[in-house]
């Protein structure tokens, strides 16, 4: 399978590392060689057309000197001179008009790539547009890194509780406002002191505030309700409430009766609110620290709930390789 | 797909009210038509070569009025008459020697069906055996019924976690003795008086023994080793402490820092274990109730925890149903 790595950061990372650690495992288990063709950072590219060294690219400190460098080479110029099966795209995320993902996906698309993503900012904007041209073009569009990291909750839908019907969902999906909750409860900080902890243990941005004014969490829950609940909905339609006015006080109240405050996402009757709720604190949805969960209703199983790592680089390689590997089986099959 | 429907408790009813429930959706979503060609019971048999009417047995008070019944008639005498593609083993688990679950099993195997099944007898004496005949037979053999209820877990392993390696699994797998601690540990009462509660609840059976010395979930870890781990493991390799001597005063001393006693099973190193153990009350372990949870520590996505009810007629159809639509998708691929 020809890949293209588009991104770099701690995702594209982690996406090449576990590429070149599992390579023996995706062989022998799913008959699966991947070789990647052109990895793509925000200065230039790594390209080999007969598939990049990655032992020798994770292994360098400065990408540039690497002899498959091209400086300023961008992913748009370059598609049409590689031969891909599936684009793996993890720039940066910007919600405000979904770029430079969606012109990623797009011209994937149009190329007849399949295309795996963990970028929120393209099916933010954009998730109905993106689903229907890849239909339209038989491409495969997974997104499964882009919500709770590296907890399944699409492929686990899809894949694992086929014929449920899916009611409703609640979760917390924001793993720095949870640990700024967290800290908040255990330790009885105010919310300017817990989020200072944040910053200085590298949970919290120098600015927080896609976290903690909830905007991380909405994105997601929008593409959850496109996604698992076949809506057609943006950031706008999204009731946002963030954390910054809780308050010890209201925190200490919530504990005499054995409620937590958690900053939670909710789809019900076709309503997405994002916003600090009373959660009972033997619930599965109390998880404390930096965890993500996702509780699904459904009609057959009932209720299930999916806890894990909502970040992380090799957390979220996992669900974009999970998605390969299916995209994988689907095309061979 | 022709199917046979073999055992019809709980479970079984709950997977025919399923497929009737579900026919549409079936067609809709997966091109897949059921025809249920024969449900056996312990007392005899409903056959109609041309596909049982499910309305009108689901509709009968007394099965044995119905015009499809054939009393005594059993699934071994039956099966090669039926023209069938896989057989639902849904029959009472006997973790002894498996049986009549283990021989149905076989058979069906051998007649190149496909099987599914929520029962736990045959797999824990027998597990290796039934999948080296499976794979012999070219048969597909699933199971995530069998533990866990509704809660998929061998599934969300095998399609939403692919790469991952699983290091090691601990869980609660017992939605009775989960109750009993959980009632020692709010009402502060007596092993004795939390199991008559259970008792009149219907949580738990007049001999609770199977769920209160942990031969229960010791069954269903042992499945999970051999099916998770690759292992070859039976009953007698697990360490079994059931809870009849958890004390509330043990729970009283874990309370004060923080801790509840829970029952729990586990797979590390080799090792297999039920026994009461301290859990932190933060952890996403520390379900209470009927509750069941896993949780799996893996390299990529770090730990996963998945909760939900771990019994239930409907709730296993669930898991059996996910299997079916499996099995048909990759039948039809």
């Amino acid at each position: 399978m020809n890949i293209a790595l588009v991104g770099y950061g701690s995702v594209g990372k982690g996406v090449a590392q576990v590429f070149l650690n599992k390579r023996d495992l995706l062989k022998q288990n799913f008959e699966l060689s991947i070789s990647l063709k052109g990895i793509f950072s925000s200065k230039g590219a790594l390209i080999d057309p007969n598939g990049l060294n990655l032992e020798s690219i994770l292994g360098s400190k400065d990408l540039t000197v690497h002899p498959s460098w091209h400086q300023e080479l961008s992913f748009l110029e370059t598609i049409d001179d590689l031969d891909l099966d599936l684009v793996i795209e993890v720039t940066p995320t910007n919600i405000k008009d979904g770029e430079p993902g969606k012109s990623h996906i797009i011209s994937s698309i149009k190329k007849g790539c399949d295309v795996v993503t963990a970028n929120k900012g393209p099916l933010v904007v954009a998730f109905n547009e993106l689903s229907q041209l890849a239909q339209k073009n038989e491409s495969i569009l997974r997104y499964e890194g882009s919500v709770g990291g590296g907890i399944p909750v699409f492929n686990l839908v899809r894949e694992t509780l086929q014929g449920n019907s899916i009611h409703s969902l609640s979760g917390i999906l924001n793993g720095t406002s949870n640990f700024i909750l967290t800290q908040m409860t255990y330790e009885r900080t105010s919310f300017e002191s817990a989020l200072k902890t944040a910053q200085e243990l590298g949970y919290a941005e120098a600015d927080p505030t896609a976290d903690v004014e909830g905007f991380d969490a909405a994105s997601k829950t929008v593409i959850l309700a496109n996604g698992l609940f076949g809506m057609n909905k943006g950031i706008d339609d999204v009731y946002i409430q963030g954390i910054t006015k809780v308050t010890p006080e209201a925190i200490e109240l919530a504990k005499t009766d054995n409620f937590v405050i958690k900053h939670i996402c909710s789809i019900e009757d076709g309503q997405i609110e994002v916003a600090p709720r009373l959660i009972q604190k033997t619930s599965p949805l109390a998880v404390d620290g930096t965890l993500n969960v996702v509780s699904l209703k459904t009609d057959l199983a009932k209720e299930i709930t999916i806890i894990g790592r909502g970040a992380g680089g090799e957390e979220t390689a996992s669900a974009i390789l999970s998605d390969v590997v299916d995209i994988h089986l689907t095309r061979v099959s």
